[in-house]
């Protein structure tokens, strides 16, 4: 199944991307229509680098879809069971996105630049014209569009050593998930401390995709002292954070309580959504299914291609979602999607790994050291 | 640039990708989340391969939204300045979608399945997200939905021959644009003269997706004396049948009349319109970029990441969305999205190819030969 990639206009470029070949980049994915690096070095090499010192990322595939107007604010809270009102300017949110039946549309980062102006940083679906096909349905004065703004990733320990050379403002004074605005490499960036890993550090969303060479270059030469790489987001440091990815973990035909994502439902919350009716009904009744955390025996899991079945007492109870071998913890681990009555921590399944026949024993556990 | 592709459930698996990776596919791309093969011997002996005898391509990442209820029909009207009304049930009909702004958001195949049931078959864009965003906010009665259903298809001179062998029907008695349902290897499927290639053939709709293989298998096995190969869509046949891709020829940015598709206008069609207002502008003043095709001097052209600038007398006029050096002229040719004033044929142009630093000459051509 090893293949190359095949890039064409239709997979925009990114404003980082010459450095991400460069730099050596084996592996892509795909991801809202623009290039992801999945490997560097070795998933399991990028990952001790990721915990022991800072990488650059190119993360502009998380494509920022941009909500401004005076039903903004209207137009967001319609699409998510948390409470934004809340959110203050300089602050953001993960917010879960939910349809009318309470499905996953998607599990952006939400950016409150203004009182009347958000940026919803998006896992990998249409978003856009999601929210752009609510807006003109309802008939809301609000514009919904994708600025060519995306974020590259200061992700590792030494995060904040790096970026501190580079800012005049003291770095430990941006809380997390609260972002700045300011000027780096001559052009206007958004700095935010959040970032998709573990390991702490921030997304500097570049506003003139035309100086994102100049911005990498800053950000990398005040990283060597520090050791830094270039890198992505890497499979076994995700799921060992025990961080979500959308379209694995979840999808569209998931509700919010199947996916371990209770806390970001704020039910009766006061402004009108979406999602209301289908929520408060599982709410009510409790979801039959939940996504837990696995370990599991046996050597190295291969790459998971699509689920992998789960059985209890040979009965199928749920099934793989994402899979890794973890070196830390020298087991498999991965995320679950299982029925409720075998969800809970400490329960024994058997997984059908890809392509095997014989099943492998598996428990749930709570969570992973961090 | 050459890099790996890897692949996880969120970019999801197709019935037919096993036989893809027998058949070896060497090169990847990414459509709608679901994998699309580029290659499998050379772009140039598929080419030739694709024109001379019969192909089987996986082209489930045409990913169908179907749209059912009392209210389709009205939610598909909304969507494009084609008439759809008097496209019958059993027909189907290329109709862009276009936004509030006139904007293409996709520019899909619609097949008529039922009065009140649609597939739309689309390129690569979150059209089930759009319309039910349009559909929710409109309150609308209608469901907007992916059925797991998407093609293969048979393309190639000798398509007719392959499909004859399976089918109790003469297909000779499928017209262009109509389509027919029956079962094949034990389950059902649409199957419509249709297929993204100038070569002929059929796209096959499977219903069930645990059925692909069996269908791949049955519909390969028939295409044996014929010399029948895994393929997939053809840059050089593409490009030299005319055929748009979404995202590299167009985009959300252009409106319909920038990209050559005016006869897929209904200026002042019945029903009601989304794009109404904004293409009465445009067509009342003129586009003032048409989208053309161009032939250009020099080496075989590299592969296009992103758009080349055109230029006349050392003014900026336009750039190239595709190209592709063609075996059968032994020239590059591509298509130019280039302002009005320098559209019209026999135009010379200068291009600047990728990476390059001295412009190729460039002459605006009517169509190739098919």
């Amino acid at each position: 199944m090893s293949a190359q990639i095949f890039f064409s206009r239709r997979i925009r470029k990114t404003p980082f991307e010459d450095r991400v070949h460069e730099n050596g980049a084996k592996g892509f994915t795909v991801y809202n229509q623009l290039p992801l690096a999945a490997l560097y070095h070795s998933l399991e090499e990028d990952y001790w680098h990721l915990r022991e010192h800072v990488q650059l990322w190119d993360v502009h595939c998380e494509q920022q879809v941009e909500v401004r107007g005076p039903d903004a604010l209207r137009l967001v809270e319609l699409c998510t069971p948390r409470e934004i009102a809340g959110c203050a300017v300089g602050q953001c949110i993960y917010a879960p996105l939910c349809d009318e039946h309470g499905g996953i549309v998607n599990d952006p980062l939400i950016l409150r630049l203004a009182e009347d102006r958000f940026w919803i940083s998006i896992a990998d679906s249409g978003v856009m014209l999601w929210m752009k096909g609510l807006a003109v349905g309802l008939g809301l004065d609000v514009e919904v569009f994708e600025p060519f703004v995306g974020p590259c990733a200061l992700q590792g320990p030494k995060a904040d050593m790096v970026l501190q050379q580079v800012v005049d403002i003291d770095v430990s004074s941006i809380k997390f998930f609260r972002f700045v605005e300011l000027e780096l490499a001559g052009t206007p960036v958004v700095i935010g401390r959040s970032g998709w890993s573990g390991q702490g550090g921030f997304e500097i969303y570049l506003q003139d995709p035309a100086r994102g060479l100049d911005l990498w270059d800053l950000l990398f030469e005040a990283g060597r002292p520090h050791e830094i790489r270039a890198g992505c987001p890497n499979l076994i440091e995700r799921i060992e954070s025990g961080l979500l990815s959308y379209g694995n973990d979840m999808t569209l035909e998931n509700n919010i309580f199947e996916c371990g994502l209770d806390r970001f439902v704020k039910l009766g919350k006061r402004a009108e959504y979406l999602s209301r009716t289908a929520l408060d009904d599982v709410a009510a009744k409790g979801a039959d299914i939940d996504l837990v955390r696995v370990e599991f025996d046996g050597d190295k899991a291969p790459g998971l291609r699509s689920t992998w079945t789960i059985r209890s007492a040979d009965q199928p109870v749920g099934f793989i979602t994402s899979a890794t071998w973890s070196p830390r913890f020298e087991t498999n681990i991965g995320l679950a999607s299982v029925s409720i009555e075998h969800a809970a921590i400490g329960q024994t399944l058997n997984i059908l790994v890809g392509g095997e026949t014989s099943p492998r024993s598996a428990i749930v556990v709570e969570q992973w050291p961090s």
